[in-house]
């Protein structure tokens, strides 16, 4: 998406490769919003870091991120020798793997950059096959986003007001992201419409990164504490709510997502407020039977008990980016301990729509569709 | 409540008042749960700037502390000049209510104390009837706090997980607390159960203070972003919710509270678990007809936009009260702008009773019960 920096105008991808350098560049959310830079990964093993730590986060993007690490190790394999090549592969594989070992987008995004691999005959032929497969998955990806976009826009009427939660936006994927993508296409039609993002606590991923995409791609938006969101239905302030999606059930249409999305489906619906899940078809699980039995990570309790943030006046509206000292504060007692669970998990009967890059599904369409849906990937 | 103080246990309430040395004492709210400490305050226009910056909070607690303030205003007077008393007295009354332009129940406290000192024939009678009516007003806050104490211990039984919203606690009040008074009536009786305090947001009271005072008391709890309530309902891991009301209407039943809780009525409601509020009678307001037209209040944006803690190491389990630099930290991104609404209404449907100091009602009993509960206060 377009990101202005000193005043100059750009496109910019989350994630990119310089196959001839054979650098994989990230932008470096850790540091968003307070500053724009990227982090430039030398060789697979600093990219496996830097997914570890999180300078690239979300299923699409960091999918994508081993994809080109995969590419990247690839190269960087000097001689002919098939069986050793094979071998070093392996090793990148692993060390790729390891860096998120709950996620199965990097593993998916790496099996499908091997398959393509094989087809090659010698060691370059191979190395060749591996950076045009990544490439591939990078751009599948962002075709995916694309179309999601513009089966969502339709909803994305003028005049509307749509809340968001978390950041399922072109940061975490390549490009476009996935619930923000019916809202950057309804833009690129001319239509005028408000967001409010949910802030997301404890990681606050909607305050920050939502909100900066937003504002720098000029769309209209507020950011509110998670609170508010009822108060904000209930005074007809709110008409469509859009959310992403960490793993959704083919079988039943449960929507896994971030800490939060049930609430607000609840509140939705009792509201008579169309509540939306954006996902890619990777994100479907075919095979998990109820939604009670996908894992709910439990999260560190010091994200709960503070939060980041660069030091500031609390009266400055914008404060100049990089001027801060970025800190860490503990807000609860010092002595409580905290529940963290990471993500929750949102019945099919509280979503009005699935909205996918080959159209909007009811949630219990996925399954009586799944031959169309599961070749269409 | 006891504190412990360097390892010293002691009782304290949130306001004292010294007549002899005519000095209001306040535990400083605004260094907690990092610091205990207290603020003196040597003069009534002190006592009006403590409440104005929020050294204390919450209406019960800063009704006390304008009785109070009336009180040492009064004694503060020289001569026995009735007239220019009384003139002075509406100077006091004036600075003290202006320090909450908007709150009702410091008026009505002083309003009280007023009342009472219009018994005296003197000016000495009448300032020693305001020492006395003021200390009157607070001994009937405490015995209002621990009346629902006694009628709300009997839900809270062995084994329960109890959700809490903000911090309706003693802190909020002279002594005991609202919302907490169930809960440590029924310690006292000896019951062990375990409380979630929703963090709060923006304002966290819910991790701060809500989470300093039930550990001070030794009541076993975790804090939790506002988010999470939804899932650990859906998870079975929640069985009751009590809250507070900043003013509850007494002829819908609808009960205006801290921003957040009307979410946590609609979840607790989907869920079938029990959503009370307990209250004062002086919180029940018999005048306003809906709850549409309570005003809510919307609050500065950098609440949302940020949090303030002390500096501290993310992993740090305990960091040592007093060592970290307190801050406001930015969390969101610079250039975007929020919406703070500070409070919500929750309707009488959802709420499952109203725990007053002359027992339980459902909401809707309030209206047909008036002429008791409008003599009881």
């Amino acid at each position: 998406m377009q990101v202005t920096v000193r005043g100059r105008r750009r496109h910019y991808r989350t994630v990119t490769f310089e196959a001839t350098a054979n650098v994989v560049e990230l932008i470096e959310q850790r540091l968003l919003p307070h500053e724009f830079t990227f982090f430039r990964s030398p060789n697979f093993r600093q990219t496996a870091r830097a997914i570890r730590d999180m300078v690239v986060r979300g299923a699409p993007a960091i999918a994508a991120t081993a994809a080109y690490g995969l590419a990247q190790g690839a190269q960087a394999f000097r001689g002919r020798d098939l069986k050793k090549f094979s071998a070093h592969l392996d090793l990148v594989f692993q060390t790729l793997k390891e860096a998120r070992p709950t996620a199965v987008d990097p593993v998916n995004a790496m099996l499908q950059v091997r398959r393509i691999m094989e087809r090659g005959e010698s060691v370059e032929e191979q190395q060749a096959l591996a950076v045009a497969a990544a490439e591939q998955f990078a751009e599948e990806d962002v075709a995916h986003c694309a179309a999601i976009g513009r089966h969502g826009a339709k909803l994305i009427k003028n005049g509307l007001r749509v809340l968001t939660h978390c950041n399922a936006g072109w940061l975490a994927t390549v490009d476009i992201g996935t619930a923000t993508a019916p809202l950057y296409e309804a833009q690129r039609r001319g239509r005028k419409f408000h967001v409010f993002c949910d802030e997301t606590r404890p990681r606050c991923q909607g305050a920050s990164l939502t909100a900066w995409e937003l504002a720098q791609q000029g769309i209209a938006h507020q950011v509110i504490a998670d609170n508010a969101a009822g108060h904000l239905m209930q005074r007809g302030e709110i008409d469509l709510v859009i959310v992403g999606s960490d793993r959704t059930l083919g079988r039943t249409g449960e929507v896994a997502n971030k800490i939060g999305t049930y609430t607000k489906a609840v509140l939705a619906h009792r509201h008579g407020i169309p509540f939306y899940v954006a996902i890619p078809l990777s994100t479907i699980d075919w095979e998990l039977k109820r939604g009670f039995d996908i894992p709910i990570e439990e999260r560190a309790d010091h994200e709960v008990l503070g939060a980041w943030g660069v030091v500031a006046k609390p009266e400055a509206k914008v404060p100049v980016p990089n001027s801060g000292r970025r800190a860490y504060v503990r807000i609860a007692n010092p002595a409580s301990t905290a529940r963290n669970p990471g993500f929750d998990v949102t019945p099919a009967e509280l979503i009005t729509g699935i909205i996918t890059p080959v159209g909007i599904f009811k949630p219990r369409e996925l399954w009586s569709r799944r031959r169309e849906l599961q070749t269409a990937g």
